[in-house]
Protein backbone atom coordinates (compact mmCIF):
# COMPACT_ATOMS: atom_id res chain seq x y z
CA UNK A 1 0.00 0.00 0.00
CA UNK A 2 1.45 3.42 -1.00
CA UNK A 3 0.65 6.38 1.13
CA UNK A 4 1.05 9.46 1.21
CA UNK A 5 1.83 11.68 4.54
CA UNK A 6 1.18 15.03 4.93
CA UNK A 7 1.80 17.12 7.93
CA UNK A 8 0.04 20.60 6.63
CA UNK A 9 1.60 23.90 7.41
CA UNK A 10 1.67 27.34 5.24
CA UNK A 11 5.19 27.75 6.21
CA UNK A 12 6.75 24.55 5.85
CA UNK A 13 3.99 21.65 5.11
CA UNK A 14 5.76 17.82 5.24
CA UNK A 15 5.30 15.15 2.44
CA UNK A 16 6.29 12.08 2.60
CA UNK A 17 5.87 8.69 0.57
CA UNK A 18 6.04 5.05 1.77
CA UNK A 19 5.21 1.80 0.41
CA UNK A 20 4.23 -0.76 2.75
CA UNK A 21 3.90 -4.78 2.58
CA UNK A 22 3.00 -6.41 5.68
CA UNK A 23 5.58 -7.87 8.47
CA UNK A 24 8.06 -5.56 6.53
CA UNK A 25 9.13 -2.12 6.88
CA UNK A 26 8.06 0.39 4.98
CA UNK A 27 9.81 1.62 2.13
CA UNK A 28 10.49 5.46 1.78
CA UNK A 29 10.07 6.63 -1.74
CA UNK A 30 10.39 10.74 -1.01
CA UNK A 31 10.02 13.19 1.53
CA UNK A 32 10.28 17.01 1.51
CA UNK A 33 9.58 19.78 3.42
CA UNK A 34 7.89 22.94 0.73
CA UNK A 35 8.11 26.26 2.19
CA UNK A 36 5.97 29.29 1.70
CA UNK A 37 6.86 32.81 2.33
CA UNK A 38 4.76 34.71 5.12
CA UNK A 39 5.45 37.59 2.78
CA UNK A 40 2.85 36.68 0.06
CA UNK A 41 -0.83 36.26 0.46
CA UNK A 42 -2.43 33.18 1.89
CA UNK A 43 -4.21 32.17 -1.45
CA UNK A 44 -0.78 32.57 -3.45
CA UNK A 45 0.72 30.37 -0.73
CA UNK A 46 -1.84 27.69 -0.90
CA UNK A 47 -1.58 27.60 -4.82
CA UNK A 48 2.30 26.46 -3.98
CA UNK A 49 1.11 24.07 -2.05
CA UNK A 50 -1.89 22.75 -4.57
CA UNK A 51 1.00 22.61 -6.95
CA UNK A 52 3.52 20.41 -4.60
CA UNK A 53 0.59 18.22 -3.87
CA UNK A 54 -0.41 17.62 -7.68
CA UNK A 55 3.18 17.03 -8.46
CA UNK A 56 3.35 14.54 -5.92
CA UNK A 57 0.43 12.40 -6.26
CA UNK A 58 0.98 12.37 -10.21
CA UNK A 59 4.53 10.88 -9.84
CA UNK A 60 3.38 8.65 -6.92
CA UNK A 61 0.07 7.85 -7.76
CA UNK A 62 -0.62 7.16 -3.71
CA UNK A 63 -3.19 4.77 -2.89
CA UNK A 64 -4.45 6.87 0.07
CA UNK A 65 -3.61 10.69 1.68
CA UNK A 66 -2.74 10.54 5.64
CA UNK A 67 -2.84 14.45 6.97
CA UNK A 68 -2.40 15.36 10.57
CA UNK A 69 -5.37 16.13 12.26
CA UNK A 70 -5.46 20.01 13.36
CA UNK A 71 -7.48 21.05 16.54
CA UNK A 72 -8.38 24.95 16.82
CA UNK A 73 -8.10 24.86 20.02
CA UNK A 74 -4.39 24.44 19.69
CA UNK A 75 -2.00 26.95 18.04
CA UNK A 76 -4.30 29.89 17.77
CA UNK A 77 -1.68 31.81 15.93
CA UNK A 78 -1.01 29.06 13.35
CA UNK A 79 -4.34 27.24 13.19
CA UNK A 80 -5.98 29.01 10.46
CA UNK A 81 -3.01 28.34 8.00
CA UNK A 82 -2.37 24.83 8.74
CA UNK A 83 -6.40 23.74 8.66
CA UNK A 84 -6.32 26.09 5.02
CA UNK A 85 -2.83 23.91 4.20
CA UNK A 86 -4.40 20.65 5.08
CA UNK A 87 -7.95 21.99 3.30
CA UNK A 88 -6.02 21.92 -0.06
CA UNK A 89 -4.64 18.53 0.56
CA UNK A 90 -8.08 17.09 1.19
CA UNK A 91 -9.22 18.85 -2.10
CA UNK A 92 -6.27 17.50 -4.08
CA UNK A 93 -6.70 13.77 -2.98
CA UNK A 94 -10.96 14.42 -3.65
CA UNK A 95 -9.80 15.46 -7.35
CA UNK A 96 -7.90 12.11 -7.96
CA UNK A 97 -10.47 10.12 -6.09
CA UNK A 98 -8.03 9.34 -3.54
CA UNK A 99 -9.03 8.20 -0.07
CA UNK A 100 -7.77 10.12 2.85
CA UNK A 101 -7.62 9.64 6.40
CA UNK A 102 -7.01 12.27 9.53
CA UNK A 103 -4.76 11.16 12.32
CA UNK A 104 -3.88 12.60 15.42
CA UNK A 105 -0.32 13.83 16.69
CA UNK A 106 -0.92 11.39 19.39
CA UNK A 107 -2.22 8.90 17.15
CA UNK A 108 0.83 9.17 15.16
CA UNK A 109 3.44 9.45 18.22
CA UNK A 110 2.04 6.12 20.09
CA UNK A 111 1.68 4.32 16.36
CA UNK A 112 5.18 5.60 15.64
CA UNK A 113 7.14 4.99 19.35
CA UNK A 114 4.75 3.61 21.81
CA UNK A 115 4.11 6.61 23.14
CA UNK A 116 1.30 9.56 22.51
CA UNK A 117 3.22 11.56 24.55
CA UNK A 118 6.63 11.01 22.60
CA UNK A 119 8.64 14.36 21.72
CA UNK A 120 10.03 15.22 18.19
CA UNK A 121 13.12 13.86 18.70
CA UNK A 122 11.88 10.37 19.23
CA UNK A 123 9.50 10.63 16.65
CA UNK A 124 12.19 11.05 14.41
CA UNK A 125 14.59 9.20 15.54
CA UNK A 126 11.83 5.92 15.23
CA UNK A 127 11.06 6.60 11.91
CA UNK A 128 14.48 6.90 10.74
CA UNK A 129 15.13 3.29 12.49
CA UNK A 130 12.02 1.76 10.96
CA UNK A 131 12.60 2.93 7.26
CA UNK A 132 16.21 2.38 7.69
CA UNK A 133 17.73 5.34 6.75
CA UNK A 134 21.00 6.86 7.16
CA UNK A 135 19.93 10.11 9.25
CA UNK A 136 16.54 11.35 11.47
CA UNK A 137 14.90 13.32 8.37
CA UNK A 138 15.10 17.27 8.88
CA UNK A 139 13.09 19.20 9.60
CA UNK A 140 11.27 17.61 11.76
CA UNK A 141 8.03 18.20 9.71
CA UNK A 142 9.68 15.72 7.20
CA UNK A 143 10.02 13.25 9.92
CA UNK A 144 5.97 14.09 10.61
CA UNK A 145 5.01 13.34 6.93
CA UNK A 146 6.99 9.82 6.79
CA UNK A 147 5.49 8.85 10.65
CA UNK A 148 2.34 9.42 9.27
CA UNK A 149 2.52 7.50 6.15
CA UNK A 150 3.95 4.96 7.91
CA UNK A 151 1.32 4.91 10.53
CA UNK A 152 -1.78 4.83 8.03
CA UNK A 153 0.28 2.06 6.61
CA UNK A 154 0.20 0.12 9.40
CA UNK A 155 -3.54 0.91 10.24
CA UNK A 156 -4.27 -0.07 6.60
CA UNK A 157 -2.37 -3.50 6.62
CA UNK A 158 -4.12 -4.43 10.03
CA UNK A 159 -7.51 -3.77 8.38
CA UNK A 160 -7.28 -4.93 5.49
CA UNK A 161 -4.72 -8.27 6.09
CA UNK A 162 -5.99 -8.99 10.08
CA UNK A 163 -4.02 -12.17 9.93
CA UNK A 164 -0.63 -10.94 9.10
CA UNK A 165 -1.66 -8.34 12.02
CA UNK A 166 -2.61 -10.44 14.35
CA UNK A 167 1.10 -12.76 13.57
CA UNK A 168 3.28 -9.50 13.32
CA UNK A 169 1.60 -8.19 16.32
CA UNK A 170 4.13 -9.46 19.25
CA UNK A 171 6.88 -8.23 21.25
CA UNK A 172 7.36 -4.49 21.10
CA UNK A 173 4.53 -3.95 19.05
CA UNK A 174 1.77 -5.07 22.13
CA UNK A 175 3.26 -1.50 23.55
CA UNK A 176 2.54 0.54 20.61
CA UNK A 177 -0.53 -1.18 20.38
CA UNK A 178 -1.87 -0.23 23.65
CA UNK A 179 -0.75 3.16 23.46
CA UNK A 180 -2.11 3.54 20.21
CA UNK A 181 -5.37 2.30 21.34
CA UNK A 182 -4.88 4.79 24.29
CA UNK A 183 -4.19 8.08 22.19
CA UNK A 184 -7.38 7.24 20.32
CA UNK A 185 -9.39 6.43 23.12
CA UNK A 186 -8.51 9.80 24.20
CA UNK A 187 -9.46 11.56 20.58
CA UNK A 188 -12.50 13.04 21.21
CA UNK A 189 -12.77 14.13 17.53
CA UNK A 190 -14.61 11.27 14.90
CA UNK A 191 -11.90 9.29 12.99
CA UNK A 192 -11.70 7.37 9.92
CA UNK A 193 -10.58 4.25 12.12
CA UNK A 194 -12.97 1.23 12.14
CA UNK A 195 -10.63 -0.62 14.68
CA UNK A 196 -7.37 -0.61 12.77
CA UNK A 197 -4.63 -1.53 15.08
CA UNK A 198 -0.76 -0.45 14.22
CA UNK A 199 1.57 -3.28 14.06
CA UNK A 200 5.17 -2.74 14.16
CA UNK A 201 7.37 -4.42 10.95
CA UNK A 202 9.10 -7.86 12.51
CA UNK B 1 -14.96 48.01 -9.33
CA UNK B 2 -16.72 44.46 -9.68
CA UNK B 3 -16.26 42.34 -6.36
CA UNK B 4 -17.16 39.12 -4.96
CA UNK B 5 -17.96 39.09 -1.72
CA UNK B 6 -17.65 35.33 0.19
CA UNK B 7 -19.13 34.57 3.42
CA UNK B 8 -16.97 31.30 3.52
CA UNK B 9 -18.43 27.89 5.17
CA UNK B 10 -18.63 24.28 4.20
CA UNK B 11 -22.21 23.69 5.16
CA UNK B 12 -23.15 26.48 3.66
CA UNK B 13 -20.91 29.51 1.58
CA UNK B 14 -22.01 32.33 0.71
CA UNK B 15 -21.47 34.38 -3.12
CA UNK B 16 -23.12 37.88 -3.98
CA UNK B 17 -21.24 39.48 -6.78
CA UNK B 18 -21.78 43.46 -6.76
CA UNK B 19 -20.59 46.48 -9.02
CA UNK B 20 -20.12 49.66 -7.81
CA UNK B 21 -19.37 53.48 -8.81
CA UNK B 22 -18.61 55.74 -6.59
CA UNK B 23 -21.54 57.70 -4.93
CA UNK B 24 -23.92 55.25 -6.13
CA UNK B 25 -25.53 52.19 -4.75
CA UNK B 26 -23.63 49.52 -5.93
CA UNK B 27 -25.38 46.84 -8.34
CA UNK B 28 -25.90 43.23 -7.19
CA UNK B 29 -25.15 40.64 -10.10
CA UNK B 30 -25.84 37.45 -8.59
CA UNK B 31 -26.26 35.91 -5.23
CA UNK B 32 -26.50 32.38 -4.23
CA UNK B 33 -25.43 30.08 -1.29
CA UNK B 34 -24.06 26.68 -2.21
CA UNK B 35 -24.70 24.00 0.24
CA UNK B 36 -22.15 21.04 0.56
CA UNK B 37 -23.60 18.01 3.42
CA UNK B 38 -21.89 17.03 6.28
CA UNK B 39 -21.95 13.01 5.48
CA UNK B 40 -19.39 14.24 2.44
CA UNK B 41 -15.84 13.74 3.48
CA UNK B 42 -13.76 17.28 3.56
CA UNK B 43 -11.89 17.10 0.41
CA UNK B 44 -15.09 16.38 -1.72
CA UNK B 45 -17.05 19.48 -0.37
CA UNK B 46 -13.78 21.73 -0.61
CA UNK B 47 -14.13 20.59 -4.36
CA UNK B 48 -17.65 21.12 -4.74
CA UNK B 49 -17.21 24.83 -3.10
CA UNK B 50 -14.14 25.01 -5.31
CA UNK B 51 -16.14 24.24 -8.72
CA UNK B 52 -18.84 27.15 -7.80
CA UNK B 53 -15.85 29.60 -6.69
CA UNK B 54 -14.61 29.36 -10.73
CA UNK B 55 -18.06 29.40 -11.92
CA UNK B 56 -18.32 33.05 -10.20
CA UNK B 57 -15.38 34.49 -11.51
CA UNK B 58 -14.84 32.82 -15.27
CA UNK B 59 -18.68 33.70 -15.43
CA UNK B 60 -18.55 37.78 -13.86
CA UNK B 61 -14.51 38.17 -13.90
CA UNK B 62 -14.67 40.14 -10.22
CA UNK B 63 -11.74 42.86 -9.98
CA UNK B 64 -11.45 41.82 -6.27
CA UNK B 65 -12.53 39.45 -3.84
CA UNK B 66 -13.53 39.94 -0.51
CA UNK B 67 -13.52 36.99 2.12
CA UNK B 68 -15.07 37.39 5.93
CA UNK B 69 -11.71 36.86 7.90
CA UNK B 70 -12.05 33.74 10.37
CA UNK B 71 -10.69 33.94 13.46
CA UNK B 72 -9.28 30.83 14.88
CA UNK B 73 -10.48 31.28 19.11
CA UNK B 74 -14.41 32.19 17.55
CA UNK B 75 -16.55 29.18 17.02
CA UNK B 76 -14.19 26.52 17.74
CA UNK B 77 -17.01 23.26 16.26
CA UNK B 78 -17.24 24.77 12.48
CA UNK B 79 -13.99 27.37 12.27
CA UNK B 80 -12.17 24.35 10.90
CA UNK B 81 -13.84 24.24 7.94
CA UNK B 82 -14.70 27.63 7.50
CA UNK B 83 -11.07 28.22 7.58
CA UNK B 84 -11.25 25.10 4.87
CA UNK B 85 -13.60 27.05 2.63
CA UNK B 86 -11.75 30.46 2.45
CA UNK B 87 -8.51 28.91 1.87
CA UNK B 88 -10.39 27.41 -0.93
CA UNK B 89 -11.73 31.30 -2.02
CA UNK B 90 -8.28 32.69 -1.91
CA UNK B 91 -6.57 29.86 -3.77
CA UNK B 92 -9.24 29.88 -6.67
CA UNK B 93 -9.00 34.01 -6.65
CA UNK B 94 -4.71 33.61 -6.50
CA UNK B 95 -5.91 30.84 -9.76
CA UNK B 96 -6.92 33.41 -11.25
CA UNK B 97 -4.86 36.86 -10.41
CA UNK B 98 -7.43 38.53 -8.71
CA UNK B 99 -6.44 40.67 -5.78
CA UNK B 100 -7.92 39.26 -2.53
CA UNK B 101 -9.03 40.81 0.95
CA UNK B 102 -10.07 39.92 4.26
CA UNK B 103 -12.57 42.28 6.22
CA UNK B 104 -13.83 41.11 9.65
CA UNK B 105 -17.60 40.55 10.76
CA UNK B 106 -17.26 43.61 13.01
CA UNK B 107 -15.63 45.90 9.98
CA UNK B 108 -18.14 44.78 7.36
CA UNK B 109 -21.16 45.61 10.01
CA UNK B 110 -19.86 49.19 10.65
CA UNK B 111 -19.27 50.08 7.18
CA UNK B 112 -23.22 48.62 6.12
CA UNK B 113 -24.86 49.52 9.39
CA UNK B 114 -23.13 52.29 11.05
CA UNK B 115 -22.63 49.27 13.83
CA UNK B 116 -19.65 46.96 14.43
CA UNK B 117 -22.19 45.00 16.90
CA UNK B 118 -25.55 45.34 14.20
CA UNK B 119 -27.56 41.93 14.38
CA UNK B 120 -28.07 39.90 11.92
CA UNK B 121 -31.48 41.38 10.68
CA UNK B 122 -29.85 44.50 10.94
CA UNK B 123 -27.53 43.68 8.32
CA UNK B 124 -29.94 41.79 5.64
CA UNK B 125 -31.80 45.02 5.76
CA UNK B 126 -29.72 47.43 4.56
CA UNK B 127 -27.84 44.86 2.70
CA UNK B 128 -31.77 45.05 0.90
CA UNK B 129 -31.77 48.43 1.22
CA UNK B 130 -28.13 49.57 -0.06
CA UNK B 131 -29.18 47.65 -2.88
CA UNK B 132 -32.36 48.24 -3.80
CA UNK B 133 -33.61 44.55 -3.45
CA UNK B 134 -37.47 43.95 -2.83
CA UNK B 135 -36.92 41.72 -0.01
CA UNK B 136 -33.85 40.52 2.17
CA UNK B 137 -31.66 38.27 0.88
CA UNK B 138 -31.65 34.79 2.29
CA UNK B 139 -30.17 32.86 4.22
CA UNK B 140 -28.07 35.13 6.61
CA UNK B 141 -24.83 33.77 4.30
CA UNK B 142 -26.06 35.16 1.11
CA UNK B 143 -26.92 38.88 3.00
CA UNK B 144 -23.78 38.14 4.52
CA UNK B 145 -21.58 37.71 1.65
CA UNK B 146 -23.76 40.83 -0.54
CA UNK B 147 -22.69 42.90 2.84
CA UNK B 148 -18.78 42.21 2.64
CA UNK B 149 -18.52 42.94 -1.36
CA UNK B 150 -20.68 46.21 -1.21
CA UNK B 151 -18.17 47.14 2.33
CA UNK B 152 -15.02 46.32 0.08
CA UNK B 153 -16.57 48.41 -2.99
CA UNK B 154 -16.89 51.29 -0.55
CA UNK B 155 -13.39 51.05 0.89
CA UNK B 156 -11.98 50.58 -2.73
CA UNK B 157 -13.66 53.56 -3.96
CA UNK B 158 -12.64 55.63 -0.82
CA UNK B 159 -8.49 54.44 -1.48
CA UNK B 160 -8.28 55.15 -5.13
CA UNK B 161 -11.05 58.00 -5.70
CA UNK B 162 -10.14 60.27 -2.77
CA UNK B 163 -12.39 63.32 -3.90
CA UNK B 164 -15.41 61.35 -4.81
CA UNK B 165 -15.13 59.94 -1.77
CA UNK B 166 -14.58 63.01 0.25
CA UNK B 167 -17.80 64.27 -1.77
CA UNK B 168 -19.59 61.27 -0.60
CA UNK B 169 -18.79 61.58 2.78
CA UNK B 170 -21.42 63.50 4.22
CA UNK B 171 -24.89 62.74 6.62
CA UNK B 172 -25.28 59.27 7.60
CA UNK B 173 -22.13 58.28 6.08
CA UNK B 174 -20.34 60.05 9.10
CA UNK B 175 -21.66 57.28 11.49
CA UNK B 176 -20.41 54.59 9.30
CA UNK B 177 -17.07 55.96 8.72
CA UNK B 178 -16.36 56.39 12.92
CA UNK B 179 -18.05 52.97 13.84
CA UNK B 180 -16.60 51.57 10.60
CA UNK B 181 -12.88 53.14 11.84
CA UNK B 182 -13.68 52.28 15.96
CA UNK B 183 -14.40 48.18 14.49
CA UNK B 184 -11.00 48.35 12.55
CA UNK B 185 -9.06 49.90 15.86
CA UNK B 186 -10.84 47.15 17.95
CA UNK B 187 -9.67 44.60 15.34
CA UNK B 188 -5.94 43.34 16.50
CA UNK B 189 -5.30 41.37 13.33
CA UNK B 190 -3.55 43.63 10.59
CA UNK B 191 -5.08 43.79 6.93
CA UNK B 192 -5.00 44.84 3.51
CA UNK B 193 -6.19 48.20 4.36
CA UNK B 194 -4.49 51.15 4.42
CA UNK B 195 -6.62 53.51 6.14
CA UNK B 196 -9.76 53.29 3.11
CA UNK B 197 -12.75 54.76 4.95
CA UNK B 198 -16.46 53.05 3.64
CA UNK B 199 -18.70 55.86 2.25
CA UNK B 200 -22.44 55.69 1.45
CA UNK B 201 -24.16 56.03 -1.85
CA UNK B 202 -25.64 59.66 -2.23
Amino acid sequence: MRVLGIDPGLTRCGFGMVDGVPGRPPFVLGVDVVRTSPHEETGARLAVLEEAMEEWVRRYRPAAVAVERVFAQHNVGTVMGTAQAAGVALLVAARHGIPTALHTPSEVKAAITGSGRAGKEQVGAMVARILQLDSVPKPADAADALALAICHVWRGQTTDRLDAARQAASGVAARQQRAYAAARAATSATSTSRGARPVMPK
